[in-house]
């Protein structure tokens, strides 16, 4: 039985799964964690958390939801691991894998640990982000899952499952490799597409109410928080910068082939492209 | 008094017109023209159109709006300009408007046209797509008001007005040089977002149920007609390419940055970049 609940960082992905599990379970108490005491003091007021706690109360935890930026969440974990009881399970939720899994790896407690990625999220943060059925038909990729004691994966998985995660089981360099086509390199296309954009129009301010919903949604992720982003390229920099390269390289090619007024080429490029309709209907 | 309307090509933008006209003027008629007889037989019964008409029938339109892919909407609108009469107007919607307005800037009927082009669409196409309320609160950019009869501009104007169009004057030349950096800059980093994903992962068809709302939004429009984009890259060709110029240039700056481990640079370059949120906010 999961009768109490650590969080530690509550903001948007924290909070929100604090949310749901209030939300499903009304039975169950959840404590926050948060070096910002002004966090706390917000996920109280909006009822995202019950009470406020610290690491030092670890020791009575049923489960611990690590949800901090994952450089801070890689030197947390071994020291949260430490603290908590043989039936304590520790979660991360973090956007990176491979660091996570390794930096505990041969820590005595590796079987309170279980390691996942919630593939949900908005562009905003912190507790007033948190949102009710965040998680409601997304995918939870679990890595190392047989590195993880029975008993306590199955509680955590039933209670995600719950709250609408659907369980996906992968190791934790498949997850890296392809998470950075799947969700980083959407990240910096957004954010050099803005760059790019306000380069060119800072002095022309008026030129934004040009600004469909076409270019709200290509450049939404530019919003993103760069304290949670810049360690995820960092502990994701070789797979990160493959699909840098690859994505340039397409851009330049269709640049030369606009060059050439190769425009069969162009047309066959978008066309052939189009096909990613059929992979995102898949996913509904 | 607007009588009567005659759309030409009753697809995403052109049905949209119609049905927002019907609905706030149900005392026009609205004609629909197209290559396409399944289109008007699907425009007829998704009542997007009143009537069907032929090109014939022009001289007794009020107006005509020209909605067709821009490389077809430079052939067409020397010829229907030929045909309407003196109290007709044609305005045509595309997204370049240098071509347009200069394949008919001697022409005898010149006062009789208005470019503009209303900056409002989804990633769809066809009759099917077209939606009420898509011009709401949207930007519809005028060029060369000064060259269309008076009387003919303020009866399409407060129609539009009416349907929730916001004016915006700007020459032909500005309006090409922006839009590429506004729109068609970020169609060119959907495609070849979806494209960089496809090519990767076209041998692992499960990695895209790793696909979460960020990659979904950003590769929407992706989804685009290749029909209709194509024409416009060719048509708007030097300001396109110098825009994927300075894209390819940042993001190649961002990845030699990840490179060298200048995390810091890495950090400042999305903090930079977030000021687009207040942009964004600004056109609320």
């Amino acid at each position: 039985m999961i009768n109490n609940i650590y969080i530690i960082g509550v903001g948007l992905i924290g909070g929100s799964l604090a949310l749901d599990i209030k939300n499903k379970r009304p039975d169950i108490t959840v404590y926050g964690i948060d070096k910002s005491e002004q966090h706390l003091i917000e996920a109280l007021e909006l009822n995202v958390i019950d009470a406020k706690a610290t690491l030092d109360d670890l020791d009575k935890a049923d489960l611990v939801i690590l949800s901090v930026p994952v450089d801070a969440a890689v030197e947390l974990l071994p020291k949260v691991l430490d603290k908590v009881s043989d039936f304590g399970l520790v979660v991360d939720v973090g956007s990176t894998k491979l660091d996570i899994c390794k930096v505990v790896e041969n820590h005595f407690k590796r079987r309170n640990f279980l390691a996942m990625h919630p593939i949900a999220g908005t562009e905003f943060s912190g507790p007033k982000a948190a949102i009710l059925d965040l998680f409601q038909h997304k995918t939870n990729i679990i890595c190392e899952v047989e590195k993880t004691a029975f008993k306590l994966q199955e509680k955590a998985l039933n209670l995600f499952s719950e709250i609408g995660m659907r369980m996906r089981y992968m190791n934790p360099e498949a997850h890296d490799k392809h998470i950075a086509y799947m969700s980083h390199l959407s990240h910096i296309s957004a954010f050099m597409l803005g760059k790019t954009v306000i380069e060119k129009e800072k002095n022309e301010r008026d030129i934004f109410d040009m600004a469909g919903s076409g270019f709200e949604s290509t450049v939404r992720l530019a919003k993103s928080s760069p304290a949670m982003w810049t360690p995820i390229f960092k502990q994701n920099k070789e797979n990160v910068i493959e699909t840098l390269e690859g994505y340039i390289a397409n851009l330049t090619q269709f640049k030369n082939m606009m060059k050439n007024d190769d425009f069969e080429g162009v047309y066959n490029e978008m066309k052939d492209t189009n096909y990613i309709k059929q992979i995102l209907n898949g996913l509904k």
